[in-house]
C-alpha cells in the first residue's frame, strides 16, 4: 500500500464550508481536493493501492483517509473530492476511524498519530532525487501551500527527504510525478 | 515558448455554463480547467513561458488560449480557470485571438486552424518514452478524457507521438510529467 499524506494548515473541519468556496472561506481545501485526485486517478481507472491521508487543521485536528481499494463516487473534481470531505466532517467520530461513505474515514487527530503508526518519508525540494533513489518510500508527507509550521519541522525533523525535481511544485503535482517514477518501476 | 493544446470533445461554447456543474452539463469543462492549473501552476510561480490552448466543440469550435506570460487572476482551484474561460466565451470575437482578460484570448476555429500555425507533437500512450526522446517536442497535443475522433486522427496522423510512461494517465497529469522532465533538463 501507497499513502500520501497531505497537512492542510488552514483547512477548516467545519462541514459548512461552501463548495463554491473551497480557496477562500473552506482554508484551501481546493489544495487538498487536488491531491485527492492526483493520488488515485488513472485514465479510466482509480490507483487501488493507495490511501490519501488529509490532516486538517483549520480547527480541532482531523484527519480525513480515502482508500483507493474502497472508494466509490469519487470523480476527478474538486468539488466531488470536496463533497466527500464534507461527509467525513458531518460523521461523528473518535479516536479511530469511522467510515463517512464508501473508502473515506475520518478521526481526531493529525500528523503526530500518523507518524506513530507508518513510517513517512517527506517531499522536500532539498531532498535526494526521486529518480536516484533505490527505493521510492512507501508513505511520503507533503505539505499544502503553506510551509510545515516550527512544531511540525520538529515531528518531522529525523524523516528521510525526498525531492522530484530541480523546482518547487504544487503538492498535487508532486504527487503525479512521484507515482508516474513508481509506474515506471513497475512497483 | 512551450505550447499544450487540448481538445474537450463536448466541452460548452455557451458561456452560461454552471461553474457549480462543469463535469457535466459544461460537458467535462473541469478536465480543461485542470490543464490550465498543470500547464501554469509552480508553488508560488507561474510558468510564464507556456501558452495553453483549449479547443472547445460542444458547439460551434473555439479556441481558448491562455499566455503564461500575460495572464493574471489566474488561481489554481478549477473554478478559477472556469470563470476565465466563461469571460472568453461571452467576449465577441472572429477568427483572429481577441482579449478577454489579460492574458486570456478566444477565437474561432480549433484543431485545424492551430495546425497550420504550430509543428505538434502528440502525447500519446503509444508514442517514444520522452525520458529517451532526444528533445521535447515544443508544441503539445492531447485529448480529454475522450480519444481523438476519425477526423482528428487524420488530422493527426503523421505527427510525432510521444509517451510519459507505461500508464495513461488523465491530460493535466500527463502535463506535469511532461514539465517535470523539461524541468529537469533545464530547458
Amino acid at each position: 500500500m501507497r499513502r500520501f499524506a497531505i497537512i492542510g494548515h488552514r483547512a477548516v473541519t467545519d462541514p459548512g464550508f461552501s463548495l463554491n468556496d473551497m480557496p477562500g472561506s473552506a482554508g484551501r481545501m481546493d489544495v487538498l481536493c487536488r491531491c485527492v485526485n492526483a493520488s488515485f486517478f488513472l485514465s479510466h481507472d482509480l490507483r487501488r493501492d493507495v490511501e490519501c491521508y488529509l490532516i486538517l487543521k483549520g480547527g480541532e485536528e482531523m484527519t480525513v483517509r480515502f482508500s483507493g481499494e474502497r472508494v466509490r463516487s469519487l470523480n476527478p473534481d474538486e468539488r466531488s473530492s470536496g463533497a466527500l470531505i464534507k461527509k467525513a466532517l458531518a460523521k461523528p467520530c473518535g479516536e479511530e476511524f469511522t467510515e463517512s461513505s464508501p473508502g473515506v474515514s475520518i478521526r481526531r487527530g493529525g500528523l503526530r498519530k500518523l507518524l506513530t503508526e507508518y513510517s513517512f518519508a517527506i517531499l522536500d525540494e532539498g531532498g535526494a532525487d526521486i529518480r536516484s533513489a533505490g527505493m521510492i518510500p512507501e508513505n511520503l508527507l507533503l505539505s499544502d501551500h503553506q510551509n510545515f509550521t516550527e512544531e511540525e519541522d520538529i515531528l518531522v525533523a529525523d524523516l528521510p527527504r525526498i525531492s522530484v525535481g530541480p523546482k518547487v511544485l504544487h503538492a498535487d503535482h508532486t504527487i503525479t510525478v512521484v507515482l508516474n517514477e513508481v509506474d515506471r518501476r513497475g512497483l
